[in-house]
């Protein structure tokens, strides 16, 4: 039903695909209908920035107004709450967080919900619970709107660049409308299935890069007490099984790589707090699919003891510092 | 002293590298001096048929004599002690289950280092604890002959095709003499350092490598209970920095790859059994070096686990199995 | 203001606390108000049946109807809803099997919130995440009723001997009224502060416990590989520092102790899954307030594997069983 | 045989019981024979004292000399070496580190197996691995001599009041022989069966205790974010199921005992750095007999971290400050 009533927004999608890219960036804004973007920070944004350099129109709000000053400027309409934002567009992204915030905007009493259109499409990109996501579907189903959960990943240059990568969740026949949207903020754009399977595929990526984070961390740490020089491991590793992506893109030792947080005193890059969160996201769902995960609940633990330790603002690939010897010992 | 006394060996070996290899194989094994090999099981036996293959003449022991069997109607020689091959024999090979094994086969009553030969080059392919490389090592240099490690990566099927990986510990100016032979039965010959660093890179890469195998597994059940398709899950973590060797080339998910263990019920690769033992000396070299390895631990634990409850001549790919809910419930 | 309401009550409540007991017991039910009774499961029953012998007349009601024949001819008034039983007593308790019930009870479309009268004492006696019970504590209060949350220790035994221990959170000042009805179903009421804390101390005591008991095995079962008489370890640990109640109380090793679940093969006692599942609200309620429980995650992990591996229903010492290595290896 | 040769020994000793104590300590040394003790650090100094004080002659030898001067001073005999105690006693205690420095001792080039006469009585009373004491009992065989492991549990304090408790492993026959001295040093004395099985009891002893131990610190300080009085919950643990010695004789929290290192900043007690070599024991054993022990191996882990990050030279008690949030976050 909300397909239907969004028909009319399709068929004019579709023939924009058709149209000539260079042309349709030049046109005049007032050709696209206007997008609503919820939660402009860090992330939220540079996301918003790139749709509004795509041609569509931003009404825009968050919970901290001086964080609209800069979408404003960009000619942006910043309103007052969400549910205003829900009046003036058909199209709203959400960027929040955690589940708490996201309810609120949905749910809350000057939400979304309050005021949505019927056949309005929404895109939560926050990283949340997919349980919390299959709740604001049922919600969003009840007043006649569509909910997509398409959290991402890469961080704040990613997004700045729109080379994010996108794992969507929902509806396939909403799916082509949130495409064109996504694709003028991220390089990837993947579906994934029926809704909240966008924030597991997330939480799965991020569970078993804190997995492999953490065993390459343990693992060059003990080779290079074995006495192996440590380049010349990662080298190893990286031709043999014991290859991952935090062995050969990101490796956590300083001197092994450049470009990398760890070359760089783990400043930068994706902090032991935020992994502590998606970890928790994971455990989570875990927990209540009642799904063992050994290893990636020992990793949410020590992500967890290292933000009390004094490692909470740096690169999670620091977890080599932390198993590290202390100098002088 | 020892690359002393080896020098004319070496000269010879090094003019053989410039004649025609399939003159050098067609060539009647008299020209080449012979090599010892002691050990001749699963993994063994297959090497020690590349080393004839490639016309050096193998004087042949294990402690089960039937084991040498194939080997003498091929043409070796066998005897009864590892203390006689050291007397026919100045390049010896051993390649045994563990570190006891090794201890007695060099330093027992009938052991090597009885009748070495002054310059003798010893080369351990066993994977063991680098400690009792070190050992033995130093109980070789003793006797005037000169102690290499030189475990490898690769199953019976690549031992059968000299397709193994050989990590090399030991004296850099006796690696080109190992090296020599150790091409005869393996793709790749990687030096790695002082004796002790070949057993250190092998286990620290089979240590990562369980870590990622569980965590891929746990994460694909994850993932799979939260309403993902298992070959859509591996390919997004293929894309993303979730990514490892177990993800994208071993997966332990039936039905997600063809040609692995998991496609045919776990059955071949590489059990359980010979996992838990390389985590044990992980676990070994971290306690004796006090490195904490909190994944590695864990990954140990499980494989032992698995072991006590009816995996322990399945796969390693197989906790995914483990991990799982039974079928009925 | 709910206090005030409840005035009366109290007052003759401090009147009954003088009056001999056995003259109480044999009064007619008629002098005392009636207490209502939601749940009346293996543990619900036995509670509800031990305040009708002191003398309360019960309202009760359960989803499964079938559940009520028992109390309904020892004399209970059974009805429909949790509704119909705010509205006929004005003390009430709920003993459910976890969060989602206890919400659908309290806040469902014929829940008690729906016709509960202002002033009501709600009591919850099932183990269920303390965040879930500050929730109903706030819907309770905008009714003008005050909710506790008093979970039990104690089987269904100690149920039917009333001699749970119940754990009490919530207003101090309401903590008479509930300790009143509380005696009648425990040995041991333990007010533990605010709205939750009942909760809190029943997870900690349970995770701590899980921690025990799994400690306990693998100690116990490595002292018998190394040659130890599992009676005589046993008689060690208790006299020294690594005592515990699974060592010295509920000891996992058969032989060891009688009258024990170990000793009857793991029959009865406290199951495997109702174990995970109290190691899951450890873990949530861990997460959410971010405090890291390395041991209690991974004893929650240990449970949840055991559940896949055909030990759901055994008691939770059974984990010396599982660590086990099997007969024959 | 060793047993024959003592019997005169024995006889004396049998005859030494029936004996009043107070006349036996009032004799002259001279009516006993010279023990000999080997390792004179924190634990070794206070234990030869207490067996001088008991009239016992004592025959010292440390390699540190300078650690010997109080003993010489009160009237031990110091040599130069174990070999030379050997030469002159017939009952010798070692006290000693770790097991590298017990088969230096015994079987190095100055040891005592050295010099030991038939029908010697051995009593290691270090803390190693039972492989290790049980090589040591067979070498000692070898010469005629017994060897008995004897490990203490109890710190520096209980050395000096002689209430130390010991853990015997060795021939039944001999028993009566050690334990004469032994109840010199200590209040407990218990038999734990064969060579090597009192180690085994240490270390399972130690390794239950850190689990324990770091238990009740993640269970109180999860309790404590979630509301509860910390002395309220030890008193609500303490009572129930979760009671164990961590948590009623040593509470780790600050504030809630006297006279624990909790109560003074985690000085003096037992430090994480010998709880780690204790964990790391008891991996090995564990490691060796391929026996799992999940949580023992992850507290090795945790305090092998700890050790890393500030907490070597504080009471085992102190993983509670190690996992608690830092001030100010």
């Amino acid at each position: 039903m909300a397909a239907l009533l969004r028909g009319c927004r399709n068929i004019l999608l579709k023939w924009n695909k058709h149209v000539n890219p260079t042309l349709v960036s030049t046109r005049s804004m007032a050709s696209k209908t206007p997008v609503g973007f919820i939660g402009l920070g860090n992330m939220g944004s540079p996301m918003a920035k790139n749709l509004l350099k795509n041609g569509y129109p931003i009404i825009a709000t968050d919970v901290f107004p001086e964080s609209c000053k800069e979408l404003r400027d960009l000619g942006a309409q910043v309103v007052d709450s969400p549910a205003e934002v829900a009046e003036k567009a058909d199209r709203i992204f959400t960027m929040l967080p955690s589940s708490p915030n996201v309810i609120e905007v949905y749910t809350g009493p000057s939400g979304i919900l309050k005021k949505v259109k019927k056949g309005t499409l929404l895109i939560d990109s926050s990283t949340i619970d997919p349980a919390v996501s299959k709740e604001m579907a049922l919600a969003a189903e009840k007043m006649g709107a569509v909910f997509m959960d398409a959290p991402v990943s890469g961080g704040v240059g990613a997004a700045s660049l729109a080379k994010l990568t996108f794992m969507v969740g929902g509806a396939k026949e909403e799916y082509n409308a949130a495409q064109e949207l996504l694709t003028c903020m991220g390089a990837n754009v993947i579906y994934c299935g029926q809704v909240g399977t966008g924030q597991a595929a997330k939480i799965c990526n991020n569970m078993l890069l804190a997995i492999g984070m953490i065993g390459t961390a343990e693992t060059m740490n003990l080779g290079i007490r074995l006495g192996l020089d440590p380049k010349l491991l990662a080298k190893i590793l990286n031709m043999s099984s014991g290859r991952c992506w935090s062995s050969d893109t990101y490796n956590p030792v300083p001197g092994v790589m450049e470009g990398v947080p760890s070359a760089n005193n783990y400043q930068g890059g994706f902090g032991t707090t935020l992994m502590a969160k998606d970890l928790g996201l994971a455990q989570n769902t875990a927990t209540n699919t009642k799904t063992p995960i050994p290893l990636g609940s020992l990793a949410h633990q020590i992500y967890r003891v290292m933000g009390s330790r004094g490692y909470a603002n740096k690169d999670f690939s620091s977890v080599f510092q932390f198993l590290r010897e202390e100098e002088g010992q």
